[in-house]
């Protein structure tokens, strides 16, 4: 029997859809043929990129040459450009304003042939750090308003680089996803009861347990009772946390090892699933304490969005969380794992 | 460079992207081989899809069999049914309802070969009388808050059957899309100016001139100015319509021709791009004049959703409307065009 499942946050239904339950095998990506071994990405070819912005490198090594582990530079094609005068234009009914922001990627690591759950568990951590010193950055530029860090990864997922790399794109305006979480659910929520509704979430994913994958010291990774796509995965820091910004040293090796894991097991179980990872946080420069709770919503790009979901803003998702869960708990690592 | 652009009545934000304007080559769509020639939908196959809800057909076949020109079956895979009871239940911070709708497809010709623009005009009318009568009948059950009319083409558009067809979801509650373009735009629009925002809309792009791309007598077709999509178009009835349902046959007449030739110049300057094809109008069973104005929202779907779309609901647009639309009002036929 298909169900209607409300999630609390975002005032978003999505359809479980019992008739056409999916399992892992029926999702199950190949690991498609890696084309290009040595792309504007690699160590070695730091000429091909835009000059780099920020990079994690050896002591003594150039700017833009080889000697760096993390590195960031801005995106060639950016969606928004920081050169920019904030102007606001109305014509009738429209209104417009001028693209002012800024898009950046940060590569990974110099290896082309390395995907996201193949990097040492130190590696993921100086990937988080970078999304932090970035993120920090950006935020000093009083337009700012909101900064979204991601990862796509896949053709489906819409990675055009095959090479693993994160993005950042910083708005002048608070996202409406954001406004609306804190609209719908956050705000609401916490006016009724005084708790944050994240943190009552994880107290109750705790409690029932059927949703959870992993536990680490400082977070939890659970499949959202109201999933949109199959597999998909939250983490969450278990202590109130408003702003990504702030997050400690303790706080990114326990993130780095359970995200690590995260995507490990969900590569174990799908193959070779095309994702999105989106950190939601806090906006930035904006006046009061919004009473958010960051944290980062891992997407399987398994299903098709299509004239339904557009025109509904509701999901249908073939696979019940409490079954993704079950398997994602239950993912062992193979015997022999070739690297 | 960029812009920022608000919808004026669901208040999202797209992001035109000027450092990556892309023009119809940079898209165009090889028409892939079409692999089937005889499939559950076609003439003579009635038997392998569940048994019809509705068909015209010629006088004295009998229903399952050939002798029909549209043909409405329910989905063999429903995203929601019909007979169930419609139950509410809550757990803790979540909220579960029974999936209470119906899932139907409408099958557009029994013939295999034919794309949506090769339909001859009579049948597009056809097509459109079928959406209006299972509309008006579903809307009897009082369970339904909102019926769902659209059409997917093209694998990236999510449709799994090539044969072409619509599809038809009724749900028990008003989809938040409906709901957001009515608390945001349609309502505050109304009580500030006491008029409707897509009549105002209408008025504008028809004075404006630059994304207007058709006009029928009682419909216009024009690329909305935050189009989400590379050419997306909104096909609009002139007067103030409130509901799909009512459509009149003067006005079947109308949106056939206009619709017919919209599609058939997207693939004239596209190729054969992928689709989604929405009819938004009014919730059902309801109480009062929800002050909606029905139309259809056709979104090409050239560009993939990823992490920055999921994470903002900001869309990023390489195609202004104004260039998407002269394309669109320029486009020729073909001196020859093969069939």
């Amino acid at each position: 029997m298909p169900e209607l499942r409300r999630n609390p946050v975002t005032d978003q239904w999505v359809i479980i859809a019992a008739e056409r339950v999916k399992r892992p095998h029926d999702f199950r990506v190949p690991r498609e043929e890696r084309r290009h071994t040595a792309c504007p990405f690699c160590g070695g070819h730091e000429e091909e990129t835009p000059p780099e912005i920020w990079a994690y490198r050896l002591h003594g090594t150039a700017k833009n040459s080889p000697g760096w582990w993390v590195r960031t530079v801005p995106n060639k094609y950016p969606a928004l450009t920081i050169d920019d005068l904030l102007a606001e234009k109305h014509q009738g009914i429209y209104q417009t304003m001028s693209g002012v922001g800024a898009h950046e990627v940060i590569i990974e690591t110099p290896r082309h042939l390395v995907d996201f759950e193949e990097h040492p568990v130190e590696q993921v951590e100086e990937i988080i750090r970078m999304w932090r010193d970035r993120y920090c950055d950006l935020r000093k530029d009083p337009r700012i308003r909101y900064i979204q860090i991601f990862k796509n990864h896949g053709l489906e997922g819409g990675a055009s680089i095959e090479h693993t790399h994160c993005q950042l794109i910083a708005t002048p305006r608070v996202p409406k996803s954001i406004e609306d979480e804190l609209a719908h659910g956050i705000r609401p929520y916490r006016e009724e009861t005084g708790r944050c509704i994240f943190c009552d979430m994880v107290s109750q994913e705790k409690y029932a347990r059927e949703r959870m994958v992993l536990e680490a010291e400082h977070f939890v990774a659970f499949c959202p009772h109201a999933s949109r796509f199959p597999f998909e995965t939250w983490i969450i820091p278990k202590r109130h946390r408003e702003d990504f910004g702030a997050i400690s040293e303790y706080e990114i090796k326990s993130l780095a090892w359970l995200l690590r894991e995260v995507i490990e097991r969900l590569a174990r179980a799908l193959g070779n699933p095309p994702y999105n990872l989106i950190v939601h946080t806090s906006p930035v420069n904006t006046a009061a304490d919004s009473g958010y709770h960051w944290h980062i919503e891992i997407l399987p790009r398994l299903t098709r969005m299509a004239g339904f979901e557009f025109g509904t803003d509701y999901f249908i998702n073939p696979t019940p969380p409490e079954m993704a869960a079950r398997y994602l708990r239950e993912s062992k690592p193979p015997e022999l794992r070739p690297h």
